[in-house]
Parts: structure tokens; C-alpha cells; sequence
């Protein structure tokens, strides 16, 4: 057996003791409360990368949480790749859905509970394994190693332009392997060759200085409940988004993604049965994973105010707050975006209120790669090789910020090499992972490296 | 000095730590987890009740909370009054906006601060220490007398017309006296003729079954925020309510009351500035005073779903919840009223997502009684005597169910006599009562019930 899988198996019984460990860290990278956290969560990736061989490790600040940085240099001749993954988490609410508790790894009918478990944590520990079993077989790495694991992913990646920036000459590689993004399917390996971009913003609608009586007041001023639905119901007409010039910048889908999209197995019922809506929605005229892969949109992740306790309480609030993010497609700039969401509006605002937005919106633009780029070649035939099954051509509806950056940073492109799957409910209660992905995951990354080493993959 | 008199002014010393004990109680009737702290207080009353005197005193279970009923019979001859109030409260929500904790009676800057020092358990306490005071002085009080304090008038009085129905022979009288209601501004006696009716509604939009993540499923399935604020914001059309029928019973305001209206000294800038509005907004062709007190209205008191805590979460949430109460005005009937914003709510709900409404729906119709009934004669004459200054004829935006209903039950009409004022923050943070109506509340239910007694007022 080759030395280097001999070794992943030979250390498998403690891969999840450790994935336990991480998972148990709750680095909500949004919330002030958990920047020790967020911490915490970066010096155990790092300890845990500088254990796995002969990795230099360092953990670069930034104005927020720090990220990890590994090098190793000593494949002469080789292809320099740069392996990058994210140990920030979504919050964890709604807590009371979960089934077990959101930050211990819990295994449940062969599935592996955890805020994070799928994104990003198991996904970015394999190749920090996979480097290691190299060490550990007495075998160099066959390509040259930087590892980037950021803390700031789940807040739009927002210190990691400037970090990647300044760090260009450490960062500098041949091609970016991200280990976010996810496949699309459990059952169908794929290689995701797009993401859609992101643009955020919040806003707050203002009306009386005080909550009010709605029995004695009602009538008399605006209730800014109105006035945010109203605002949130102006964004849309009939699925499609109703902000002037939002699709602007949109070109058509590209021909070659909507022949992959026409080859996919997609089961639409199934979907709808396992997500459990009534039924699909959105833009006419495109198909399902079209408008979620290929079209932008606009969506409310947030819309509150008054009296949410049970029973009724007759108050007229005295503000409203949305939380909004956009997805965006290529060429659509997500400070435009935002600019234009806020135009709309500030024009569709009703009397009597007053509107007011938050400063920290952040975006990133889209991400597309060709599917004949000679590394996402080697991943496809990689991914043949571990599933025994020819890997499809698929979008992504997330964003991975990184990919923009990475281009226009480094130069480089960057293939998508997760195993975790889009059914894995991240963002959301009940996150999970399937523990054979992790098997499978390890294995390829041990092969791809080699693939890329032969193919001498360079951009 | 009238000895009556002479007997509260001897017992002033106690009667504010009496009613700091009454705040004390956390009687929020909405609340599940208070129905204890409720009863608590439905007892507290009972108990001073008892200690008033000659009184005889009952507590009434009902299915939710029970209420308190007072009974004394000696003035051969003199008419009957039911004196009625509510012991429970409002909740505290969002308790961050106190200034100082919700149920410990705060004096600040000559105010007295807690929830339901207002809304009703200082107006409520007068009647009862006047009727001591009678008693300590040795006289016998003018009228016979029934109290009867609720504890779920904040819950739209929901088991008090059954309770009414059975005990309207131990309820008969002349007139009802209401503690609860409130004036119209601290400066100005008044004397309210009319309240508007309630008609609640409570629906969830539910989309897929669990969260999803927006990036990976926006643009698929139909997000509930987005159809939640399309509903919301389809109630409405120009300040107009934009419901099928709604104004169908509503009838023009009558000559008296637009006549009443215009000798008001209302200040509308200065009203805005105490609420804090921008701007005052509503249906078109009527003033301030009479979009609150004479036209009906739909506010939205409660309006949530997704992402609430710092920062942004990606999520296309499962639900979103709206809380709806509906103020009428005479002739518009609850049932019917709520019957028509659900039917709107049917035919307007967007295609992707499902609409429920809770089962827990409550109304009571508006309420409007003559200026010239004796008993409101005798209370207009009763404020000038103890404000020095003419009452002004008001009306109500708020709901007094009880006036209805002892109207239908018992065939009596309502006069509102209570020394809150409507600038009290009730239902709000921060409520408050001004301890020098206390005083003078105290001297004007003397008088009135010796009005009464002097004038025979029979309905």
C-alpha cells in the first residue's frame, strides 16, 4: 500500500478527536462576544499545522481576528500551491432548534453535528492531514505548501485584501486551492467553477422616539413597521428584483454552464421535499439552479421590530431593522450594488420616517474559472479517480471572497477542492458532515497534489 | 375641613408604599410564566379591599385569571355604582429602555416610574381608599357600591363577558364608573366619551422547513421575510387601509365630536416633539386628534423573522411572524373586521411560501357615550370643581372592552374617571403617574360619588 494513505489510516482514530476539538471552539466571527474565540480557534490551527511535519507557521494580525500562515519550500522545481480554508463559524441561532448542542461534534446516524462541522472546519483540516501523513510516510510533499486559514469568512473576509496584500511575495504561488466551497451533491462529485459574489447592507427605520401606545397613538404617526415592509416589499416584482439598474452589469448565462446545467441529475421535487418548501420561486425564466448558481438576487436575512413575546402587546414600535445581502454575478460590483439598493431606498421611503443605514456593509464581487484550467483538470481527474465517477461541471450560489482576491492579488486562479456537500444545512441549526467525505477527502488531497506535481500544473 | 377629606389626607403617608407594594407584583397577564405573579395581585387587591371597611369581597376564578369583586349595599335609596379597574400590566419589553427596574416604584424628578403605575394600579387604588376614607371618617358612602378589578384587560379582557354574564345580578347598577382610561393631556381636565374597539390577528409565513443559507439557496425557494412584507406593506395604500371592506361600517364623525375637536388646544408640534415623530402621517382628510380617537386603524405591533444579533448572517429564514391589532370604531364589529384583513392576507399572499393565523385571536368593540348622560354631567362638574377649570369632551385611541359590555350585559353606560394621562408611557418603557393627580383623583371620587348620590343619576 502507498506509504502516504498507509499513514492517513494509521492515524485515522484520532482525525475526529481532533475535528471535536475545533468544532468545540466558537469562533462566530460576527459577534464582538466571541473575538477570544474566533482566537482561540487560530492558535489551535496553528499549533496543529506546526505539529504536522516541517511547516513554518506564523499567525499574521489583522484589525480584526488573525489568520494562519504555513510555508514549506522544498520541493525543488515543483508547483508552488496554496491551500486555503477559513475556522470562523456562523452564530449558532436559532440555538433551540438544534437536536444536540451546536459547538459539541456530535455523531448521529452516521452524521457528525456541529456549528461549522461542514463549513469550514472538516474541509480545512484535511489538507493540513494530508501534508502531515506525507511527513509522517517519510515522503516530501510532491508540490511546494502555503497554507492561508482566515477567521474572516463568515464577515465577508473583510481585513483580507489588505492581509494578502501585504503579504503577496509570502503568499506568491502558482494556483489557490480553496478548501471552502462545498460540492454540490453527496451522490455526484463535482467541480464548482463558479461563486456568486456578495454585497450586505442594513438599515434601521426610525419613527416616534419611543415605543407607543398603538391604541392611543395608532393612526395619528407612521408605524415604522409599515414603512420597513413596504421598503422591503418595493426590492422585488414578481421574483424579479425591482432595483433600478441592479441587473445592469448582468451578461446572459454562458453557454458552456448552461450544457453542464441541462446534463445535471437535478431532481426538483426531491429538492423542494429535502428543504422542505412548498415550492421553487424566483426570477422567471430561469430554471432553479440557474437563478442559484448563475443569477444575482437580493435577500432579507433579517427584518424586525416591535413585540415578538407571546401573547399580543399593542405597542406601535418606535424602529424597524433589516438585514440585507445581495448575490452577485460577474461584472456586478458590489459597492455599485449596494449604492443602487440603497438609491432605490432612500426614493421609496414612505413619510414619517426617517431611514438610516449602517456603515459596516462589505461585498465581493463573483468568481469564475474555466473548467479546461489545467489544476481544475487535475481535480477533475482526481475526483474521478477517489469517487470512481466523472465529476460535473456545477455553480455555486455562496460566495468565497478569497477567489477575487486571489486572482487579482496573486494572479492566480483557484480551484475549489471541499468535501463537504450543499445539503449540509451550514448557516443554519443542525449543521453536519458526512465522516466517509473525510476518508475520501484525505485521500484526494494526497492525489491532487501529485496530479498537480506531474501536470507540473502552473497558470 | 369635610372629614372625609380630613381622613385621606391623614392616611397620604401610606397610600404611595401601599402602591409601590401593588407595582411590586409582576402582574403581566400576557405572560404564561406570570400567571402566578397575576394572582398574586388579584389577592393584594382583594386584601385592601377587605381592609377598606364595611366592604364584602370575592375573588372570581375565571379560566386564565381570576378578578375581584367588592360589594357594599347600605345607602337605602341612593343609586348603585360598579366601580371597575385591572390589576394586571403590560410587559416589560425591551427592559433595556428603563431607566430604572420596571417593577420597583421610582420617584424621579416628581414623576413615579414602573409598569402599570398608569395603566391602571394607581387609578385603580383611588376608589377603594375613597371608599376607606368614608368609612375611617365614620360617614357611610353616598352610593352603593360594586367594584369589580379585573386582571386580563391587557389580553382584550377574554374571560370577562362570560364572568359579567353570570354575575350580572351580584353586578346590577346604575351607572359603571371606570378607574381605567386615562385623560387626554396632564394641563387640561377632560371628560372621554368614546374609546375604539380591538380586533387582533397573529399569522406566520413559513417557507422551507428549516433555515437555509442564503447564498447557496437564495433565488430557489421563496423567502417568508420578502412575502411577510409584501403582506404587511399591502394593508396599507396612502395611510388608507387598503383591506376589502374595512371602512364598510364605519360611519362619518359626528357633528358634536368634530365641534369638540375644534376647541381643543391640541399642538400638534408639540406633540410630535414628545413622541419624537418626524412627521404625524396617516389617512388622508383628517386631522391628528381624529385619526387616533374617531377613525379606525391596522398597526402592526410585532414583525420578525431571520437574523437579529450583531453583525450579518447569510441566512433565507424558515419563518417570519406578524402580530396585528386592528382599532374600531362604532358599528365595526371585531369578528368581521379580523374576517376581512385574513381574507385580504389570503388573496394577497405571494405563491412559495404558507400562510397560518393563530387561533388566538381577540376583539371588543368601540364604545361611545352621550355628553349629556347625568352621570357624565356629573363628572364634568366634578373636574371643574377640583381642576378650577371646564373638562373638555375627549376621545379615547385606546380600549376599554368593559364599556361594552356592561352596556350589552348589564344595560348600563360607562363614565371614565381615571387620573392617569395619556402621556404616561403606558405599554411603553418608562411608564410613569404623576403623584399630585393622586392627590387630587382621591378628593374627585369623593365628590363624585356625592355628585351622583345628589343628582339620583340613574341611567
Amino acid at each position: 500500500m502507498d506509504k502516504v494513505l498507509q499513514a492517513l489510516a494509521d492515524n485515522e482514530h484520532r482525525y475526529f478527536r481532533e475535528l471535536a476539538e475545533l468544532v468545540a471552539i466558537p469562533s462566530v466571527s460576527t459577534d464582538p462576544r466571541h473575538a477570544g474565540d474566533v482566537r482561540r480557534a487560530v492558535e489551535w490551527v496553528a499549533a496543529r499545522l506546526g505539529r504536522a511535519g516541517g511547516i513554518d507557521v506564523d499567525i499574521w494580525e489583522t484589525p480584526r481576528h488573525p489568520a494562519v500562515f504555513g510555508r514549506w519550500h522544498e520541493a525543488a522545481g515543483a508547483p508552488t500551491v496554496l491551500v486555503y480554508g477559513h475556522v470562523d463559524v456562523q452564530p449558532p441561532d436559532p440555538i433551540d432548534a438544534w437536536t444536540s448542542p451546536p459547538f459539541v461534534l456530535t455523531e448521529r446516524d452516521g452524521r457528525l453535528y456541529g456549528r461549522g462541522v461542514s463549513d469550514d472546519k472538516a474541509s480545512m483540516l484535511l489538507p493540513i492531514l494530508a501534508a502531515e501523513a506525507f511527513f509522517a510516510a517519510g515522503e516530501q510533499p510532491p508540490v511546494n505548501l502555503r497554507f492561508l486559514f482566515e477567521a474572516e469568512e463568515e464577515i465577508g473576509s473583510v481585513d483580507l485584501p489588505a492581509l494578502v496584500r501585504a503579504r503577496r511575495k509570502e503568499l506568491a504561488c502558482d494556483v489557490a486551492l480553496s478548501a471552502d466551497g462545498g460540492m454540490w451533491r453527496a451522490d455526484v462529485p463535482s467541480i464548482t467553477v463558479s461563486a456568486r459574489g456578495l454585497a450586505s447592507l442594513e438599515f434601521t427605520v426610525r419613527g416616534p422616539r419611543k415605543d407607543l401606545h398603538s391604541g392611543r397613538h395608532g393612526g395619528g404617526v407612521a408605524n415604522p413597521l409599515h414603512a420597513a415592509a413596504a421598503l422591503v416589499a418595493s426590492l422585488h416584482e414578481g421574483g424579479r428584483v425591482a432595483v433600478r439598474g441592479f441587473y445592469d452589469d448582468v451578461d446572459p448565462i454562458e453557454p458552456a454552464l448552461l450544457t453542464a446545467l441541462d446534463r445535471l441529475p437535478f431532481d426538483e421535487a426531491g429538492y423542494l421535499e429535502d428543504v422542505g418548501a412548498p415550492a421553487a420561486f424566483g426570477e422567471p425564466g430561469y430554471g432553479t439552479l440557474a437563478r442559484q448558481w448563475y443569477r444575482p438576487t437580493i435577500e432579507v436575512n433579517g427584518l424586525y421590530g416591535g413585540y415578538q413575546g407571546p401573547g399580543s402587546k399593542t405597542v406601535l414600535p418606535s424602529d424597524a431593522h433589516v438585514k440585507i445581502t445581495c448575490r452577485l454575478v460577474p461584472s456586478q460590483r458590489p459597492d455599485d450594488v449596494a449604492a443602487k439598493v440603497r438609491a432605490h431606498l432612500e426614493r421609496a421611503c414612505p413619510p414619517g420616517v426617517t431611514l438610516t443605514f449602517e456603515d459596516d456593509s462589505h461585498g465581493s464581487t463573483a468568481y469564475r474559472v474555466s473548467s479546461e484550467h489545467p489544476a481544475v483538470r487535475a481535480a477533475a481527474e482526481t475526483l474521478q479517480s477517489v469517487f470512481g465517477a466523472p465529476a460535473a461541471v456545477v455553480g455555486m450560489g455562496g460566495t468565497v471572497p478569497v477567489t477575487t482576491m486571489f486572482r487579482e492579488t496573486l494572479g492566480v486562479d483557484t480551484v475549489f477542492f471541499s468535501f463537504s456537500t450543499a445539503d449540509e444545512d451550514i448557516h443554519a441549526p443542525n449543521e453536519f458532515y458526512r465522516p466517509e467525505r473525510f476518508r475520501l477527502g484525505l485521500r484526494a488531497w494526497v492525489e491532487l497534489w501529485r496530479r498537480i506535481a506531474r501536470s507540473g500544473a502552473k497558470d
